[in-house]
């Protein structure tokens, strides 16, 4: 069993791994990319995690290596496990989450439900699969994109020159990712947990709101899913962490289309935006479970803590608003808010917080958070 | 509006406090004892809190000092509030927490139910109370006593005898403290918070099943008892926390005698083990409502998270046990279990850590806590 436990990346998702640190009496270390990071009272070093040397030491002072992100770059990794470091989830996972082609490759191989979609490498092969599917593509970089970035809707090769240009190309591995625009509902997103010994569980299927690209609100379990969508969601996250042999949290994020379909749109192999609301939602937050994961220690159970859970991101509104400067009228007037600062300074669009209500009547849940996110933004 | 919390003393309420600080994104800094402490991650001092000066430079890097504990002189802190730091719980209050004859006289002056006491400076005032309450006392040195500490029955002023020594005496400030042993049926904690600016708000009443002076386990709500029973227990909590200035958290202890009296029995003017269940238990724990009440926001709803909580203490077996080396079984076996380890090394009898289930079912709650507690005790 593993106890100490090496986060590389400081930022709010290692910062909330803190928290079960602390109840379950784990040793977490963190490696930041800064000073003054959201986990900075974990943060044991700071330093490049580019830098195979800067990676190395800090995996010395633990026992297993897990993440904050998934930018930490493959050789690092596959040195590090070659010397012989549990790295979870391990890097042959990772390539998935890296590339998303590679994920399409591999998820498709697996059977599982995807969207049309091609690799391109020219303009013309762009100019066919937009022909094919409606006149309309999404196209991504297959690495680097995240929160709505190395995305864009193109109708024609035109939109996306600079993208298919030799520079443009070479900078992102040599290929773009063509897919089809699903025509979909409203979006999902499955949180499961695997441990390298092959336990899985996953929580209750949920339903994200996304706004400009970015995740706004999450409605915890995603209203109206029979039995069977809820069976069958978890099915295809267990299909997805043993297929790319994934340890650790992930989330996988889908479209549920309008013509019935659930279809795979992204995947994230590490505590996510979509699971927050499990730290009061669930008998086991995606934090702990992601430490007793990678730890390789027996997962907690993800029964639901009440009926119903609503988790809304606090997106930075300007350069001044901290959130916690409106506290005093937030928790004043929604005692029942749980309010949840990461401990950023203030910047606009950015990612700084969150408000979960979890209560037995949803629309009840959704007021009182959308009420608190209303006041820590506005101030009334 | 107060933002940077100082506590001083680095044990496991300290610890604990640190969640909430996290997730409120609010800033933390602990004075511990010495290096290692439970609530190490947040130490930013270490030093000797019965020094003026120590305290004094902790407290420059804080907007408010609170406790991990009651041991703090009261000239130290009547210096700093003096200086204009604001304290919380005041020295005013703590006056009363570090000296248990004053507790009962200002208590008895406010009505508030007590056992029969009486102030004791020789062995024929001893014998005296003996004779008038049944052949027995419970006899308290006023200062220094916790855990069963401090305390002891007595059937004759001879049990006492270096108590009531002119050294004895003069160790304990002078008097010692008689009270009527209780005849009773079960001890309870009325476990509350009140702000500077006089918000109050109090959690269900637990019972509390004491083994060896020590609390063994915590449930919440107190079986059986009456709404009238409840509200009697939080309005006496609240004489108590309006009547002595209490800020932050306050844990009445109580008896419930044969006769159906509520005796009030200790005082702690902080977060108590009676209040770990709130954690999970309720939808605002009392490391959270202690740091909105100190800072002087507005408290948190203190409504149950289910219908029953039941918190079991991890005491240490033996020398080696550290309980988390039986993660493993006990994650397995109890995956409802919430399993709580505060990072002090083993030592026989020490409160190293505690487990709490939520549950519907009362007794299902008791049996799996149970359960998870034996694997971790013993290993099976």
């Amino acid at each position: 069993m593993s106890k100490r436990i090496g986060v590389i990346g400081g930022g709010q998702l290692a910062r909330m791994m803190i928290v079960p640190a602390i109840h379950l009496g784990l040793e977490l270390k963190v490696l930041a990319e800064a000073e003054g990071s959201p986990a900075t009272v974990a943060a044991t070093m700071v330093g490049d995690y580019n830098q195979l040397d800067v990676v190395r030491e800090f995996a010395k002072t633990v026992d297993v290596i897990t993440f904050d992100h998934e930018h930490v770059p493959l050789s690092v990794l596959r040195t590090l496990e070659q010397e012989g470091i549990s790295v979870q989830p391990p890097s042959a996972a990772l390539a998935f989450a890296q590339n998303k082609l590679h994920m399409r490759q591999r998820l498709t191989e697996l059977g599982l439900p995807m969207p049309a979609w091609a690799e391109i490498k020219t303009a013309e092969q762009l100019e066919r699969f937009i022909a094919e599917n409606g006149g309309v593509a999404i196209l991504k970089t297959p690495i680097g994109g995240y929160d709505g970035k190395g995305v864009r809707v193109v109708r024609t090769s035109a939109d996306a020159a600079e993208w298919l240009s030799a520079e443009g190309l070479a900078k992102v591995g040599g290929s773009l990712l063509a897919e089809e625009k699903v025509d979909f509902v409203r979006e999902l997103a499955q949180l499961s947990a695997r441990t390298p010994s092959g336990e899985f569980k996953a929580w209750p299927l949920v339903q994200t709101v996304q706004q400009d690209g970015v995740c706004a609100e999450v409605l915890a379990p995603a209203p109206g899913a029979s039995e069977e969508i809820l069976a069958r969601t978890a099915e295809i996250a267990r299909g997805v962490a043993e297929g790319l042999g994934v340890t650790g949290v992930l989330a996988v994020e889908m479209f549920e289309a309008r013509d019935g379909r659930l279809i795979i749109n992204e995947l994230a192999m590490r505590p996510h935006n979509s699971g927050h609301f499990s730290i009061e939602g669930s008998v086991t937050s995606q934090f702990e479970q992601h430490l007793r994961a990678v730890s390789d220690l027996p997962l907690g159970s993800t029964a639901s803590r009440a009926a119903h859970a609503v988790m809304i991101n606090l997106l930075g509104v300007d350069d001044e608003n901290d959130f916690v400067r409106n506290y005093a009228k937030a928790m004043k007037d929604q005692p029942e808010a749980k309010l949840h600062v990461y401990g950023k300074s203030a910047r606009k669009g950015r990612k700084m917080g969150h408000v979960t209500v979890v209560h037995e009547d949803s629309s009840q849940a959704l007021a009182v958070a959308r009420a608190a996110a209303e006041i820590l933004r506005h101030g009334n």
